[in-house]
């Protein structure tokens, strides 16, 4: 007729555009075309669509229906079925679908075509009035409601006046006389709220269908939808019309209908898997009223459909090269493939079936790379729950480091410390955690807490170890000092078993067995296909020689940051440590630093041997040094607790020297068996000692500690602790160059602001350096950089790359310091709200804000290469760990990412991931 | 003889060419030339130095004595003189003089030529041994030691020995005879510590001279001056020689010496003005011996050479177009004229002859106004000490807000306000400020703290209120409870009289008068002059409608910055406010919001009006709530007391009935005369308010306060906040609008880092601005813009612009951010080392950090002008007062600068000088 081609047949619409046909249409058209037995039918395009919603009078363009009448006529062909037909009635699905997917947009209408002369072909076709007219009265409200405009409450109004008439609870109660009445009513209640009768001509209602498809588009939820996802005009054009024949799978015992995996979706095994029922609908399988059969056992039952099947699987795979997810009906023989998509798996299932496809020679090693998304792989490297075993948690915080572990709660570190020792396994309790519980953390299995967020110091802490661990549990009323803590109405006492699980911030009551992680061959294979692929090396930060082996063991290309104030917090170390920030005058300090160097160089030097000839990046004594003091209050309550103390010990002494004059004889006696208690020198001792550190800790208090007297300029006023720290790691260096190790160390100054301070710095490894080369007669090899995480020192870029040989940003201070943003603050207070209302698309302290930091690394990697063309740059921050943070890396040039070591794997992987996505970013 | 030319006489040398000639040369030849009677001589060039200093065999270039004994012969003719003559001695002065100034590098040797002949004739020119033999004791010392190397040790040993023999304890008290016999010593001395005799001949002593001279330009002195104030080479080229003849002011009564200005310093007034003495030497004068005689005495004295010093004065003004501070010496009748520079001078000295010398013909305009550095205008705007009054001040603390005041001491800000209201004049002195005393700034005098710096809340405040403040006094002992303060042995009590000096930093016990400043004539003059030249306009920050007649009073363009929190500080509004922050749910909020807003509307109505038609900037809410309220130690030392208190009128209740039950038939009176005091009801209820108010405050604390909750992030959680601000101005411009008032209102969002939460601040406005238009039926002029104090805000600044119509940096929180300092914590803790190791030039609080914030801002405002072009900019921080910030501002093109109001004419002045200057200017 000339008229604008609207409406394809499955068989001749091009499978790849969505954006005429819709993503449902596409792939019903793909599908057919790859020589499954799709069930027949044809899409109306969305071009229809848009030029329908154009037109005021709301017609359909012309041609549609013409054309829709030629696919109709062809289907009744290929079926053998009559649309409108009393005898083996055609019937049809009519659903919408965009070239974006927008679920839950419109309802689909089934079995579109019934009316009086169809149902008695269906009850024919069926042998089963009831579910026919079960089909009827659902296709009657259905319609109804969508192509009609009638509120479902009419219908729903008379649906239940009739079970309760008829006295039965659920739906199934109904037999076929009670659907037949309603139909009836409600085919009234159309007529009543339309004005009209119900159509009964087959062509009308599918052309109404088409027609309310086509407004839903414009409805609206769909609006709705569109804005809150911010789907733009040009993305979203408008919806096609899916128009399908019925086919069923309860025809008889040559039906059947069912959902297979082309691979074991659990373990990624090459087998069949699934599950089916003969005679049966597709609801039946969900429903769980049957209990399907595996998949398997159908070569036995029905051997051909079997057969059938492995085929499809066959084309599924060979096509779609991707393991599918497919559902599929056999009606009367005959079998069907309804729909198939990507098969979602396991990470295990994912890692297997990728090394296993790309021997099989279905996909390259890049497509493998980029089938599986990077995060996934974390399910892979911690403990977690045994997903067979079923128990309800007593309450849900938020996962901070993920993981699973089981223990007795204890309340303090220093419980937790002490009953390790004895081989206990503990979850550490507390409201939050502060640097001084670090020995707890080396002692528990988990840690808990009932305050703070995803970035508090306990989720940082545990996630650097590789520690399970769950924060902000709010519904956990932490008591200390009773070391109790209660859940609603369960009170936990210390030594109650708990399990957490640090991935989706459950805790239960009890054990919960957990299966532990495996870094498979597969894993090994895949990983070392992405970093030939990757173009950013991948670091791990590690502060610890144990942190160091763990850093080696998850792939880790060397260790981007060493905090080697991590190396004083051991519970041998930190009172040396305190000792040194109580002393008065530089000559005591150095002395005392005299005895933590000897530590230092150890570790440096097992950390550099395990590690060689990868390079390790060390940062000098960043954190304030009261981080490493207790509390205020704390000490305030010790001191109220001594002065108690010093008073019973006066009540003894005063007792003792009473007896003595009572019993002269016995003086001795009384005076042995008193013992230590009654020395009150001691406690005074205390006390004083108490007092000392309580005046040092307020001299040392700040108003904003995170832009306080930190980093580099506690190296500024006390060079003495870096030059301690310097001369350590210059030393270990030369004793491993000596035995002929291959060691790569670099020095790393933080927080630095002016380019001054790093030549003040650079000052005292000038002093430190040549005195030890001297010493040792070897040659140091030591690189120079700067940590780049203070907003000026970006802007500064191009001087500080003039006396730095590398760049490290760190991105926790840096996206603190862009945003005015105090990471504990915010994450308690507004940053939920500023998500919520969509101001920050992500928690930045999560993934890096490329707008705004993204922004200052760009230019100060820029600026920075300026003024040293060779300057190396990476970046240690939380976000470096993130895929999407990678990526960005990955497009502003930098050399490397450093992140926990537990992160490594995903690092490597979205490494490669953005390399081969490099044509898509856009920023 | 060919050879180059190294020596100029006084009168053949470039007075404007210092390289060659060294300052002190220059402005010698300078003074020669216009005809000024200078004591004649000659330079050697700073390129004989240079030459000297490369000869590795340390001989004076080839020529360079030959030219120095012609000059001596011209100089020989021109006095009279004679060089090493036993009659009428010629004695030289022999200096160091370089292109840059270096104070102190080498000591002057005065009398050079003396020997045993010329010394006779020195005595009968002079007719005074005793001065001859010191001159020649002083010249022999001076020589061995800066000539001859001789350590000073030596000679002093000699004459204190000679002093003790001679039992005299003071110089003065030797004769002639032994400082002949110290004399003849001193010889022996030279001759045992360098093996050879003093040398005689004065051509002799005079090359040695020149040599030494030489030399110490490589001496430790002066390389450790030129490194500490990194004088780099091509600044440092050598030094000249500058020999002169001597000439004696003490040779009998038609000799003189004196010192003059050309106007006076004090006022500015154009008359003579100095002091002299005659028969005396230079030093005579100083030393205090001697009164000196005011200059307008010689008139009458000594009435030719008086007439001959006008004469001088009028040549040095004609000359230098500046006031000259200048020496001059009158031998036997000859008006010698021995130095002369720009005279230093007060602010209204500078300001009165700036006007004068322009109306006179002078200078120009321009050159008025550059030559008046802005920050001395300072001077003018606060009441000062008065500096005849002589006292010595008790401590000296920072001086952090300018001004001088007298006043009570009293220890909180409630008995300021109390003994304020009854008219006492009081100085609040507190260890620190919170915003919970800032009622009793309003009533104080001055405010005195013992700890804090520049930026300290006590400083800010006070200054924005143009109040003086002195902080950081440590050594005061604040204790509050006590109301006594110690400082060393005294100790203050609550009453007793104290005086500041924010200026100095001096605190004073008892009232020292003051001088009250005034805003004067000529001031108003030069600064209309400035605005003139300035591109920059010069904005104040008021946030009262009182800051804002100062505002107007200052000349200030409008109102760059209106803290609108501050409106709620005053001690009627402040419980409302607080009551608002406890109430639990957002309607009772709205309800007590609904009592601030007449309150707000009021003070924005008097502002506007005020200001008309000049514009205002109001800021909304800008501090986090919790410095509404009291402090968690402040709360918890309440609840103690309060506990106490409770046990007490339990007591009380006790009491009551157990007297009652004593005295039945009294019951009525013993209840009566009990009265309140037993209602314990009362104590329970404000003991209930104060549990609430402390979880309270828990619940807001923050661990960085200043990253916190705070600006926009309250604008966004508690939108009925802004809305209530947003319609009492909107309402208050409306009220204006209606009475004819050309009033011009902007509104300004603080703490913005997305765009997206102008965009919801601005839907607040869109909600209430219409209604508000409908209600007084008139269209509200409203400008829409945002603070740029984060960081983010910054880098995403071309976004910003599409949403804001003005950006103005606030660089007090810009600075924080950017270089991650706490403000209280640096400048307590390590910016003094930073200033002092030099890694830092300024506390960029008080200067903004041109390299660093500043480059941030250049490119912020570059961004946003390219997202709307005409985006008005401003800065409104502490720095914005100062003329090197403002000179930046100048140069990055912003619209204006917004100072507090005691500052707008610095910064008007300094505007002037940006444009004047704008060629000079290096980034």
């Amino acid at each position: 007729m000339g008229s604008r081609k609207y409406v394809y047949a499955f068989g001749e619409g091009d499978g790849k555009n969505k954006q005429l046909l819709g993503g449902k249409g596409a792939n019903l058209c793909e599908m057919t075309q790859i020589g499954l037995n799709v069930p027949p039918g044809f899409v109306i395009s969305t071009e229809a669509c848009l030029t329908y919603l154009d037109e005021p009078k709301r017609e359909l363009p012309a041609g549609v229906m013409e054309q829709v009448r030629e696919q109709i006529a062809a289907v009744e062909k290929a079926s053998g079925k009559h649309f409108g037909g009393a005898d083996n009635p055609l019937l049809l699905s009519v659903r919408s679908g965009s070239a974006l997917s927008m679920p839950g947009m419109m309802d689909t209408i089934l079995n579109l075509g019934l009316n009086e002369q169809t149902l008695v072909g269906l009850i024919k076709q069926t042998g089963n009035a009831r579910f026919a007219y079960d089909s009827y009265r659902r296709f009657i409200q259905l319609f109804g409601k969508v192509a009609l405009g009638v509120d479902d409450e009419h219908f729903d109004e008379i649906f239940e006046a009739t079970k309760h008439r008829m006295g039965v609870a659920a739906d199934v109660g109904l037999d076929e006389n009670a659907l037949k009445e309603i139909s009836a009513s409600f085919l009234q209640v159309v007529q009543a709220q339309t004005g009209k009768p119900f159509p009964t001509d087959p062509l009308q209602q599918l052309e109404l269908a088409i027609k309310a498809v086509f407004n839903s588009w414009m409805g609206k939820r769909a609006v709705d939808y569109r804005r809150e996802f911010r789907i733009t005009a040009d993305l979203a054009n408008g919806t096609a019309v899916n128009v399908q024949t019925m086919v069923f799978g309860n025809l008889g015992d040559d039906c059947a209908t069912g959902v297979g995996f082309t691979r074991n979706p659990g373990t990624g095994e090459n087998v069949m898997f699934g599950e089916y029922l003969v005679n049966a609908q597709g609801e039946d399988v969900v429903a769980g009223i049957r209990t399907p059969k595996a998949i398997l056992e159908m070569e036995d039952e029905m051997p051909e459909m079997y057969r059938q099947l492995v085929e499809l699987r066959n084309k599924l795979e060979a096509h779609y090269r991707e393991i599918q997810d497919y559902e599929f009906t056999i009606e009367k023989g005959v079998l069907f493939c309804l729909q198939t998509r990507n098969g979602k798996m396991n990470a295990q299932a994912m890692v297997r079936t990728s090394t296993e496809m790309v021997n099989e020679g279905l996909i390259d090693r890049n497509q493998a790379l980029l089938r599986i998304q990077p995060l996934l792989l974390e399910q892979l490297l911690f403990p977690r729950l045994d997903p067979a075993y079923k128990r309800d948690s007593i309450t849900v915080g938020i996962g901070a480091s993920p993981g699973a572990s089981s223990g007795l709660v204890v309340f303090d570190a220093d419980t937790a410390e002490r009953r390790g020792r004895l081989g206990e396994k503990v979850i550490l309790l507390r409201e939050e955690t502060k640097p001084e519980d670090i020995h707890g953390f080396f002692a528990a299995q988990g840690i808990l807490t009932s305050r703070g967020g995803k970035t508090s110091h306990a989720a940082v802490v545990a996630r650097g170890m590789g520690k399970p661990c769950v924060v902000g549990a709010e519904a956990i009323k932490v008591d200390s000092r009773a070391r109790t803590a209660v859940i609603g109405a369960k009170v936990l006492h210390e030594g109650d078993i708990v399990t957490i699980d640090g991935g989706s911030g459950e805790v239960y009551l009890g054990q919960v067995p957990t299966v532990e992680p495996e870094f498979s061959d597969e894993l090994a294979t895949l990983l070392g296909w992405a970093d030939e692929v990757a173009k950013l090396q991948v670091m791990a930060n590690a502060d610890t020689p144990n942190d160091a082996q763990r850093a080696v063991k998850f792939g880790a290309m060397g260790i981007g940051l060493c905090r080697t104030e991590r190396m004083f917090n051991s519970p041998e170390r930190l009172p040396i440590m305190v000792e040194m920030i109580l002393a008065d005058d530089i000559e005591t300090r150095k002395k005392i630093l005299g005895r933590l160097l000897p530590m230092q160089r150890g570790d440096f030097k097992e950390m550099l041997t395990t590690l060689a000839p990868r390079p390790m990046t060390v940062r000098l004594l960043d954190p304030p040094i009261h981080e490493f003091l207790p509390t205020e209050q704390r000490l305030l309550d010790e001191l109220i607790h001594l002065r108690q103390l010093r008073g019973s010990v006066r009540g003894l002494e005063s007792l003792v020297s009473s007896l003595r004059a009572l019993h002269p004889e016995k003086s001795a006696d009384i005076e042995g068996s008193l013992g230590v208690l009654g020395d009150s020198a001691l406690v005074e001792e205390t006390i004083a000692r108490t007092e000392i550190m309580l005046s040092k800790v307020r001299v040392l208090q700040e108003v904003n500690p995170m832009l306080g007297h930190r980093g580099v300029r506690l190296g500024i006023t006390y060079p003495e602790i870096y030059k301690m720290q310097l001369q350590a790691l210059c030393e270990a260096t030369a004793e491993c160059v000596k035995e002929g190790i291959d060691v790569h160390p670099e020095v790393m100054v933080p927080n630095v602001c002016t380019k001054r301070e790093l030549e003040i710095v650079r000052g005292y490894l000038d002093e430190v350096k040549p005195q030890v080369e001297k010493q040792y007669s070897v040659s140091i090899p030591l690189k120079f950089g700067t940590m780049m995480e203070v907003v000026r020192a970006c802007l500064r870029a191009g001087y500080m790359a003039e006396s730095a040989e590398f760049f490290s940003f760190g991105t926790n201070d840096l996206t603190q310091a862009t945003f005015s943003f105090s990471r504990e603050d915010a994450e308690n207070k507004f940053l939920p709200l500023y998500n919520e209302y969509k101001i920050l698309d992500h928690n930045p302290f999560e993934v890096l804000d490329v707008n705004g930091v993204g922004r200052l690394i760009w230019n100060a990697v820029d600026w920075g290469r300026k003024g040293r063309a060779d300057l190396v740059v990476g970046i240690c921050g939380e976000q470096a760990g993130h895929p999407e943070t990678i990526r960005f890396c990955h497009h502003a040039e930098l050399n490397y990412v450093s992140c926990s070591s537990p992160r490594v794997p995903v690092a490597r992987l979205a490494a490669a991931h953005a390399k081969l996505l490099e044509a898509e970013y856009k920023w």
